[in-house]
């Protein structure tokens, strides 16, 4: 079944017109016809299916009609939000498609002293594009809510995010055989808690930075004994997390 | 410190010469002098670190001696095989990449129902160029072996290899709220054994797969609530691995 993000919710007669994107998908792409269903997503996070009860396609018209809520638990129990030191290429556009995928709540790109890429002038631009990728990712991926993308000029910004546990990944720590405190954050956080991961750029994050962040309470983690790429390890973090919160729990 | 798997175990002698694709990223990219060291994996996985003591640009030719012996754990406690219906587009290359970072043992493709690529006439090629991206991720994860990349032409053939544990990745299951067995699985599995688990192409298995894989002792397993794109799904199962067996049993 198709699922698609509502931007306001629908009106108290249970109807609601197709927005041009999701107009564009459903009935261009899909070739929806009258009575054809698909899941929509409230700004709530609540879940209907909805028929197409009418539709002019001269217009660019479709209105939906909504047949009942219906009950899901896809959310990670907890909010995870990643700060990644800004990545070069295309990777920004990787770890936003498969973070998404994988449960994340806020994915944050940081400019760090080793980040090679500048968005300089370009900020609005790069977290709109992202913006596009997650929701349609989330679409994808069965969600109730699309995370938000963000931007940080500074590190030392990331003083200013409310988190209720902050960890950085660090390489040094997986050199140092450090194993066990993710597994102790991970076994022991509370539902509907926020967990902050900061990762570093391609060439990781200075001591300096590190130190920096120790200082505002983030506690550094290795995550396993094998070198990771900046875009590989925000995907360990989060297929953990499902495995600790959602898979191991019951 | 840069790493590199050697063909061929060095003489009793304690020297070894560069092979050409090491000599032209040690010498050519890295610019190495004498006297600079890299860490070099042998045939058996063992780990040396060695100087370079001799250098003759005019033939391309570089003496390594050893210096001694590293101790490293890097490798999963168990043996993971990724088996993976044929994807489109590139993402049989990002598959064996991300694989072989997250610590897998053997990564094999297969034709099934529904994949819509086709290697027909190609395998070699394909195989040839897979297994030198799983070196090269090998080298960059500062893995002590390369895992192999095979090909199956059928999804039936997969009962000829050898397992201790089968499983495949199934959408209905996580649909149906089976979020225990890969747990139980991945918290009593003993190390040195073999894991085997199936993932479908973009399509996903046919009931019919998932019925014969379950004939001969693959058992459904839900990766969590979300819907995994095919290239996602084998990182969140090594990701699971590695935590579950690395990150917990301390």
């Amino acid at each position: 079944m198709q699922r698609y993000f509502l931007p306001v919710d629908f009106g108290r007669d249970k109807k609601f017109a197709l927005d041009d994107a999701t107009y564009h998908h459903f009935v261009q792409v899909l070739r929806a016809q009258i009575g054809q269903a698909a899941e929509f997503v409230t700004p709530t996070q609540q879940l209907f299916l909805a028929q197409l009860s009418s539709l002019d396609l001269e217009h660019h018209r479709a209105i939906m009609t909504i047949e009942r809520q219906l009950e899901q638990t896809v959310e990670l129990p907890i909010h995870v939000r990643l700060v990644c030191g800004l990545p070069k290429g295309d990777k920004a556009d990787f770890i936003t498609q498969k973070a998404t995928e994988l449960g994340a709540s806020e994915i944050v790109f940081v400019k760090t002293t080793w980040s090679i890429a500048d968005w300089r002038n370009k900020v609005a631009k790069k977290r709109q594009r992202l913006q596009t990728i997650a929701l349609n990712a989330a679409q994808q991926a069965h969600r109730l809510m699309v995370p938000e993308v963000h931007y940080l000029d500074q590190l030392s910004q990331i003083d200013e995010l409310p988190t209720d546990i902050g960890l950085v990944a660090w390489e040094e720590s997986a050199k140092a055989g450090e194993q066990t405190h993710l597994a102790q954050v991970l076994t022991t956080i509370a539902e509907e808690q926020t967990l902050t991961v900061v990762f570093g750029p391609e060439g990781g994050l200075t001591p300096d930075e590190v130190t920096a962040l120790q200082a505002v309470n983030y506690h550094p983690v290795g995550l396993g004994p094998r070198i990771l790429r900046t875009e590989t390890a925000p995907l360990y973090l989060l297929s953990a997390v499902s495995f600790a919160t959602e898979m191991m729990a019951h």
